[in-house]
């Protein structure tokens, strides 16, 4: 097999917010597979928020992505060569090390799929794949989620977020409240996920309109953003609320600290807690999510959604329109 | 018994830092009691940080106190009088209605104390009092104490605080580290009450000042004080840092909302949990709390001083200078 792919290099670390000359499109060699190996064509690959803090050079959880070499993160594809005992030509299965057309690895990189479960395999990268799992371990083991409980989750047409709510009403909440920015996400969420509200956070301060939404309080936010959403619900909390820190996207491509929320002294008033959490951290969960999860996407109690970008050349542009929030539901490349 | 005395009463709500002004010393009548009343004369009461929020309008765990109405809090007392069939004259009590040199109240108001097991019956407002409980539970209950970890508690010379820290060198922390506001309080945290480190917070930036102190990074942060303390927590956590939050005295003289801390992005990539509790919620701690903490008293492995200021004359002074940071220890006001 003499072929090349290409596959998508950090160029350089972004000040702010990241732009095409951050990044390269190169072209290179696919080796034969040897002692173990693979070879695997991918189908789809994952761009996600958390992908933006790896381009910093800052010490984070994961390992910073290298200036000249690949990006990483979530992909599916299909076995093309094998040098393995374990996989073999035809199989489909998901790994980390996306970013590119082909990647070849030891086998023990890569998970099996069974494509047929699902209406395409790319649910791999999202509702069945650290994605949904993400939303599922931040809802019920971070914020510990109560049946009653009223649930406001932020980015809620997000990739997390629109499972997050989902989720939540899946497993009793009284109400469920998402923001989002764009009047077709606010109807997204209302019509198609059934939050019981949503509103615009460009339409007004956050802290107004959260407090319209869930007049008697919240108990849970489910947190992507942090800055005025976090201060907000600090505001709107019952006693004893929980948040689950999954993100802070508003900070990202900060410059400068941001402050953050100004109502701290309410922590001990209400006895709040907030926790942030790392997927990472909770793949024991995986078996559960799967047959919980899995059981509503089949049985259609959960809607998922997806934007999808055609072709690594157009990957860059996808990275970049989740940052701005263009998506509803996971965004992925298809290749 | 025809007798009068003196209690304090909230004469105007403070704007900022309490004075004089906001507090009247008040006579009046010592009723008989009547229909399983009885009358105590007060020998402590105790003055908190948690009262300057009360001081204030703004609704919060606790009802405000009232203009023109007598202040409460922790006191203890001797009852002298009784038309109670649970409390006789002689017996010793912890109570909730200090802030005067007596107190006529219905006996369920009261709990029975054993003076004889304390150098003080004081201690039942400090170290075997919710102030301890404070201590105990926010340690071991919020931020789930573990072996072996590196302990960071702030306004460490305080009645809390001094408490905190001696429990975690107890339990089996690894290092002790604390922060106060006085060369002499720095040096009763190190030589008297064993604490690994500890630093003056006005000497230098607290940031600067922990990282020396604990170069390895801390684990659990015990937050008396809020503001550049939490901050400089967060910088310094290791991975899955859980801070109780008990005060922020920083605080509660502010006129403008404080802006929290800046690096709440590491949330996410450190695993850390921030939690606020009242001791109030914990109640059913005390009896452990009392044999654990207790034993350490009478067998001297916990080291306890108190601030005693004679007479309610006094106990304005007393309390504003416990919010200036005039204590060490507990301060308690002795009639």
């Amino acid at each position: 097999m003499t072929q090349t792919g290409r596959e998508v290099h950090l160029a350089s670390r972004p000040h702010g917010e990241p732009t095409h000359a951050n990044f390269t499109l190169v072209e290179t060699d696919v080796p034969d597979p040897v002692d173990g190996q693979v070879v695997v064509r991918n189908t789809f690959f994952s761009v996600d928020p958390y992908m933006r803090s790896r381009m910093s050079s800052a010490k984070s959880y994961a390992a910073p992505y290298e200036v000249g070499q690949v990006m990483h993160g979530a992909a599916v594809g299909e076995v093309v060569a094998s040098a393995s005992d374990t996989l073999k030509v035809g199989d489909s299965v998901t790994h980390a090390l996306g970013w590119r057309e082909y990647t070849v690895a030891d086998s023990n990189e890569f998970r099996k799929i069974d494509p047929t479960l699902v209406p395409s395999e790319s649910a791999y990268l999202g509702i069945l794949g650290a994605t949904g799992l993400t939303a599922y371990v931040g809802l019920l083991d971070i914020a510990e989620l109560k049946k009653g409980d009223v649930v406001f989750v932020s980015a809620a047409a997000g990739a997390v977020g629109s499972v997050a709510g989902q989720i939540a009403r899946l497993r009793g909440a009284s109400r469920v409240i998402g923001s989002a920015g764009s009047a077709a996400k606010i109807a997204y969420l209302k019509d198609k996920l059934h939050f019981d509200d949503a509103f615009n956070y460009k339409d007004g301060r956050v802290h107004e309109q959260l407090k319209n939404a869930a007049p008697e309080g919240i108990d849970v936010y489910f947190d992507n953003v942090g800055g005025d959403h976090l201060e907000a619900a600090i505001d709107s909390f019952n006693l004893y609320g929980r948040v689950a820190v999954c993100g802070a996207i508003s900070m990202y491509n900060a410059t400068e600290p941001v402050p953050g929320p100004r109502n701290l002294g309410q922590l001990v008033a209400k006895r709040l807690t907030i926790r942030g959490f790392l997927v990472f951290d909770h793949f024991d969960r995986r078996a559960e999510f799967a047959r919980e999860v899995g059981g509503w996407l089949r049985d259609g109690s959960i809607v998922y959604d997806e934007t999808v970008v055609e072709g690594i050349d157009n990957a860059v542009d996808a990275f970049l329109g989740m940052l701005r929030g263009d998506n509803i539901g996971k965004m992925v490349v298809k290749l």
